[in-house]
């Protein structure tokens, strides 16, 4: 099985990408397909340290930047790296594709190249992120994909998650939260009230409401938002640990007995980091496109590659796209949508 | 001008309260009164280093406990003191309301007995939270008052918002950033989209959406959501500073150099404590209802309460409430709200 990189995508490319891909070739078992300005790929394959028989180059020379609007861009440039990348998993000459680029673009491209997984029913795909907590890694989903949603979504996203969470996170019979402002029942809005019905009903191992508390903890290994509260969860978190890190490092040099002090702290700190920092968990996944697509940080360097094509490797063998079609097997989304629609707008009103 | 204190609400009750009252009377101009059982808060007061004076005690046994459902319990105990307090408020007998106790059951009931400014067409009260940032501190509001919001509720927050942020925080000109998922004026959901609308035509100085990293950053010095995003961020942060604190002292526990350092750092760990903490900034507050109302943190301390006295007697010097009232002249919500309901219903389809 093949990896289709875009190895224009990110903010240290194709350098970083293509270093990450020469030192994952001497263990992964497929191909790597890198998708990008040739001439520019090529000057860091040079090294010799990789095998080489294992890459193949894609050429283009369009490729989407971070800053642009993602449908803009995708339809002005035919030809982007991302493009070419997701006609690759249409056409399965790819199982998986990796980008660290612009993630609107990668999700609209995939999107719309690939599709969602065959004869599963699925309704809308999800971004996850597996989120650093206090006692174990947890998936968030959906974490910006869908920035509305219906109850029926949610269900098929907690579906999803523990296909992941069972398959890749090793978690048998793993515990699904949904995100809410407090654990009762009747807490939260229309969507979250008609979604915990709707998890309660479907035989998944669900636990109720979470709170980011909860979450932060550590208390569940799925928890499933709409998009809009997933994306701003992780964001919170994210700017919330920036924040901390920021102070902390500014009132340590403020103090001279304190900078002494952090001298005898380098490996708490490289150890907070990485344990902070959820890119190190693999990057994103866009679960319920008919392909494998891991996501990674813009800031993504060499380690980073290699990790997230460690990732798609395993995925692939196990064989998680089928998975998760086979997990959603019986799922009534479109009679429950139906249904919930009536009861939203009374809610609502 | 009198504040009425629950001396019952909050963890360390009512030691903490009584104590911070005693200490504050030494400064204030009003007196304080304060509500719960009237035995075990005279223990409290007998100290002598505070001015009885300007103390009262009205007698209630009854009280609601941190974990109660808030509407079951303020039905079954009538004469709670968070009742009892909020009938200060409405009776105008005090000015101002502070509570530790359970953030549901004080908004219940101050909005209840107490209900929304006069002839100021506030449609619905909003949890007010002064957050610290990197560059300043900013407020975020609804924190958690209405999970289900309109647009034009939205708009009235942000108005509310300035009105504090102007008279309390000396921001003359505060910038307000509605709380998206990204930073392009389309982006979000029907919520968001129609909020930005409203924002941009209102004459505040709106500078558009803002991210959580944003937020963090203190770009912002008003930030506007609906109650279900707001109380998610808010909670998203305080539980990933909780994560970060923890995390930090287990790794520098587990080595014996990394502790040598930290004690170094005392005084870094205390400053960061207080920096994260958004209680030290004096509590939530309730806006739009007709009286001040503080919401101090749940394991607040005799210091909390000074704060949260000081606080108080700030706002009601500033004569917040008819500021608040002032600035909302000319609202026209009750037109745009019906102007919007057919929108978002198409939208949301």
């Amino acid at each position: 099985m093949n990896i289709a990189i875009d190895a224009m995508g990110g903010d240290h490319t194709p350098a970083e990408i293509a270093k990450g891909a020469l030192e994952a070739s001497r263990e992964i078992s497929g191909e790597i397909i890198l998708v990008g300005d040739e001439t520019k790929i090529k000057k860091y394959l040079d090294s010799g340290k990789g095998d080489l028989s294992k890459i193949q180059i894609r050429h283009t020379d369009q490729y989407i930047e971070m800053d642009e609007t993602p449908s803009l861009a995708l339809r002005k440039k035919k030809d982007a790296s991302i493009i070419v990348a997701a006609k690759l998993l249409k056409k399965k000459e790819a199982a998986a594709l990796i980008s660290a680029g612009n993630t609107g673009a990668i999700m609209e491209a995939v999107v719309l190249n690939v599709g969602r997984i065959r004869h599963s029913n699925i309704k809308r795909p999800a971004l996850s992120v597996v989120l650093p907590t206090y006692r174990q890694s947890t998936i968030l989903l959906d974490a910006g994909a869908n920035a509305e949603c219906k109850p029926a979504y949610l269900l098929q996203f907690a579906k999803m998650g523990c296909t992941y969470a069972r398959n890749i996170l090793d978690r048998p019979n793993p515990r699904v939260g949904l995100m809410n402002i407090g654990s009762e029942e009747k807490k939260g809005n229309a969507i979250t009230v008609a979604a915990y019905e709707l998890l309660s009903q479907s035989g998944i191992n669900f636990i109720g409401n979470v709170e980011p508390s909860g979450l932060m903890n550590g208390d569940v290994d799925v928890a499933v938002a709409d998009g809009f509260v997933g994306n701003m969860v992780l964001k919170t978190a994210e700017g919330t640990a920036e924040f901390f890190t920021k102070v902390l490092k500014d009132l340590i040099k403020s103090e001279k007995l304190a900078m002494l002090g952090a001298l005898f702290q380098k490996n708490v700190f490289r150890k907070l980091k990485e344990k902070m920092d959820h890119s190190e968990h693999g990057g994103a996944l866009l679960f319920g496109v008919d392909g494998i697509c891991i996501k990674a940080h813009g800031k993504s360097d060499a380690k980073t590659i290699v990790s997230a094509i460690r990732l798609a490797e395993r995925m692939a063998k196990q064989d998680i796209i089928r998975k998760f079609a086979e997990d959603m097997a019986g799922d009534t989304a479109d009679e429950e949508e139906e249904r919930r629609e009536g009861e939203i707008s009374e809610r609502s009103a």
